[in-house]
This record gives C-alpha cells, structure tokens and sequence, in this order.
C-alpha cells in the first residue's frame, strides 16, 4: 500500500484546501518567444483563483483572456531513504487549466482586492484603508476557475528496496513548515499601534483532516 | 529612495543563491494543449540547473531538447501597508530561459543524482546506497544553463501614501521562513541507528549578504 506514495487524487475539497493553504502561484503562459512562468500572489475566491497586478503589466495584459497553467505547490518535508534514488519529497501540489477572465466590473474589482488581502493575513481588511477608484482602476484582476484541475500529493516516510531494510543507514522525513517570525513594524509607524493578533499569530489555516 | 521596492536586479551571484536555497522549480512548457507548469525538485550544479524524473514520464520527455522557463521563488515576509492597495510580499525569484539539453552520459548522470541528493540535504550522499545502473538508467537528466535569466528582489517594510501614513493602522512587516521539524524516522529503521546531523540541524544555506 504504501509502494506508490505519489499520487494524483481526485478531490476537489482536497485541492480547494490546498489553494487556500499556499500563497504564490506559479502561472505559466505560452507566449511568442516561448513557455514563460511567473511567480504571483493569488487568492481564492470561493471555487475561482484570483490573480492580479498593474494594467500596466504587459506579462498580465498577455494572461488575460488566454489559456493559463497556475500550479500551488505546498512542501510539507523531506523524505530520506536508504537509497539515493529512493529520496523523495512530501508535497501537495495543484495544477489549473483553463482561461483567465479578466474581471472588468469595479464593484467585482473592488470584492477581488479585499480577497488578496484576506487571503494573505485573514483579518486584516477590518484596518487597512480600502482601495480608492483609482487604485481600483489601476489594478488588473483575472479569474480563473477551480475546473480542470489536478491535485498530487506524497505523504509518509520513505520507500526503500526490500533488499536495502537492513541497511544501517537512517531513513526518514524532515518536516518542513512555513513559519511567521516576530512581526517588524514599519519604521514610520504612529507610535503606540499596537500589532494586530493576526500579524503576532499568523499562521495558514490548517490542512484538510 | 524606498518607493520601488520591487526590482529586477541584474546580478548573477544573487541569482545563484537563490538557487543554492531554493527547493522546488516550477518547470513551464509550451505543449499542443496549451501552457503546462510542473512543480519539481531540482539541483543547482555550478553553473547549471539539472531537472530530473523517470524516463516514463511524458512531460519530462516533453521538456527535453525543447524550450523551458524555470521559476523558483523565495517568499521572505508579509508586507502589511496602511492601505489594502500597498500590501505586498517581500520575496526573491529566479525565472530562467532556455533549451533543457538531455545529460545522456551515464557517469555524468550518475554525478548529477548525487548533487540532487546534496542539494536537498547537504551532507547525505555519505550515507545513503548510491544508484544501481539500473536506477539510473530509469532516470532523466535535465540541465539548463543559467543564462538568460531574470532576478526579483523585494525587500523592506511596506510604502504607503504620503496621506496614509499618519493612519492609526499598524504597517510592517510579518518575516516568514521554511523551518524543519523534529525528523521522523522510518517505521522500518534498523534500531540503533542515529538521527544523522545533517537531518537534525537541516537548514539552507545562508542568503548572501
């Protein structure tokens, strides 16, 4: 059972959690002079994934209404085995296809830039200062529905030959997490704000059971 | 001075150590369907970035002898603004261009399977069962030159409006790392065997100055 670790899973509450959890996509777009990938900070929105930059972003002007590849990947450790050739990586990973739709609607706009934040830090739309018309018409959105979609996931330790058990060789995983350190304030802070409890515990929501 | 955090920094040292810390790579190529991004596992080895999988996979084959972009992108904090509009990451990325040549030689094969290993976990080749030639002629090699190549660097607290910045809302920024857990030995261990350093104290290296 557990001889093929990686695998494609079929679960779209699974990949949902996963696009909650991460937070940088990696969309790739095919253009003229080849295959090009950008890192970006994305939002989930109910079933659709979010991406957004400046209108005057010629990278983001090409994604928009064409087909894109937006890949979340998540590392959850390190996976050592007897075998060199057996080391591995425990990971989740979510790929999309399909076309980004740029959303023209300022009141949409106006939702989508709220998403990025809460996205982001869950809270913090009560404080920050709400986008203006005109950041708002600065501001390119696309979005991308959570349809053709595959989700893979390794969990679990290592899986070595049968004939390589007995080696005395330590075989294991390393966890890996994504951790907040203490939040810095700005050096320009209003003295005496005092940090909000969702910046000093930050932290993703939990994965899936 | 601070208005432009985000830039494109044009400096091949800070993109090699970038790669040197990086874990996974998001591979993207340009197929009949349309843009593909795979997330991969990937070694920097000196000047070049080597990708790897089994000869069976079809998108692997697919990236070979074509044309690649290959992304890997730090994320080093959360940058809170006054504003929603202002929020960003502080982060580092590598996006590369090129042809992914094939490393058909087999020693040569055999010397890029080890700087996988010691890229993920410096130190572990010592250890673990070298391949068999078996192992390794079941496994593609990929190598891409880092050449043409774009390096983004945001760093530093959030830049608000000059008419923001007197808003009673905390601003700065909440750092974040990858850090490693307490390792997990395999439930098949031979008993007596240590927690090697290398699993026990794994970090990256350091970023450079």
């Amino acid at each position: 059972m557990r001889r093929n670790p990686h695998r494609a899973v079929y679960d779209r509450a699974a990949a949902l959690a996963v696009l909650r959890e991460g937070l940088v996509a990696h969309v790739g777009l095919a253009t003229e002079a080849g295959p090009v990938v950008i890192p970006m900070l994305y939002a989930l929105d109910g079933d659709r994934v979010l991406l957004h930059g400046s209108v005057a972003s010629r990278l983001l002007r090409g994604a928009a209404e064409a087909d894109v590849c937006v890949a979340v990947t998540l590392v959850d450790g390190l996976v050592l085995a007897r075998s060199a050739y057996h080391h591995s990586m425990d990971y989740r990973s979510v790929v999309l296809f399909g076309r980004a739709v740029r959303v023209d609607d300022l009141d949409e706009r106006r939702a989508a830039l709220d998403r990025f934040v809460e996205h982001v830090v869950p809270g913090r739309t009560r404080d920050a200062r709400p986008p203006s018309e005109v950041e708002l018409r600065r501001t390119m959105v696309l979005a991308l529905p959570v349809d053709e979609c595959s989700l893979k996931v390794r969990t679990g330790g290592p899986v070595d030959e049968d004939v390589d058990l007995d080696l005395p060789v330590w075989a294991g995983v390393v966890p890996l997490a994504t951790v907040a350190g203490a939040p810095v304030p700005a050096d320009d802070l209003v003295p005496g704000v005092p940090v909000p409890d969702y910046a000093r515990a930050w932290a993703r929501p939990a994965a899936a059971p």
